[in-house]
């Protein structure tokens, strides 16, 4: 592995959507904040809690991120503020649907860890995030999820004990 | 941007197919190596060229690859090799399709870079890769792509010049 070459965040070179879809997205750990904000978590000490890294790390990654206009920071108490995902932010969805559900096709060997339905109609997600009733591809903000068999629920933090229990897209964590 | 602190590329304490999808493709350049794959690029030489990497860079993704068992290594001459997507690594073309199109919205601004139809039927995809005429969600093998109005033709490496044409997806570049 190596991780110490060519590193930077830019990919000057390349001519291309992906790359600059990358240069916001693809620095390490950047993916899995996001996630967290389409769960509903909001504030920096839950998603440190829950994500488990480094202060230093998540300062910066959100940083970019409300650079970048895919997330918005504001203040819910002196001094304290939460991340909200701006409608270039919820554009995210489908990407990381995607990416994720090609991690539980091949890289969750005991079954899914979340399955998603969408919510109007309460048919599970298809291929290519597909409602096959509504023959739509829906927003997160239409969408539920809850555990599948592959989770097993070995963190306490509070946002993974949310998380044990059905929960819609988007919504605060309680 | 603090690229150097968590680095190394699994995320332990993540119970999350995101983070283990992640893992697989989650390097700098890697999804880069990979759209290349899926326009057709075959050979260490032409990924050398069309990417502008350091060899021990690509050299090391296409290994990691190689053992995720998303991409296969032939020799198509003796001690010469080229790199096809296995049926594992042709489902991660959604991930890649809704990042470049979120970079296709977002990121810029003189229009899309690469049009993408559905070749059965002729149709441009809309948002989430639906084939408004089929309403289906098609596999890359399906597709096929040209430049939009977005692309600048800068680079005069062999890829790019064939990409510059019509170009259907996986079908060896010429």
């Amino acid at each position: 592995m190596l991780t110490g070459v060519g590193l930077g965040k830019d990919y000057e070179g390349q001519q291309c959507s992906l790359a600059r879809a990358l240069e916001v997205v693809g620095e390490r750990w950047t993916l899995l904040v996001l996630r967290d904000c389409f769960f509903g978590v909001r504030r920096f000490t839950d998603l440190l809690a829950h994500l488990d890294i480094p202060r230093a790390v998540l300062s910066d990654r959100l940083a970019s991120l409300v650079d970048a206009g895919v997330l918005a920071r504001s203040e819910y108490r002196r001094g304290r503020h939460e991340y909200t995902l701006t409608p270039r932010g919820l554009e995210l969805w489908p990407a990381l649907y995607a990416l994720s559900q090609w991690g539980e096709h091949h890289r969750s060997p005991s079954g899914r860890r979340r399955i998603f339905t969408h919510r109007p109609c309460g048919t599970e997600l298809v291929t290519g995030g597909l409602c096959p009733t509504c023959r739509t591809v829906p927003p997160a903000g239409e969408l539920s999820m809850r555990p599948g068999p592959g989770l097993t629920p070995t963190r306490t933090d509070a946002v993974s004990l949310a998380l044990r229990s059905p929960h819609a897209l988007l919504e605060p964590i309680p």
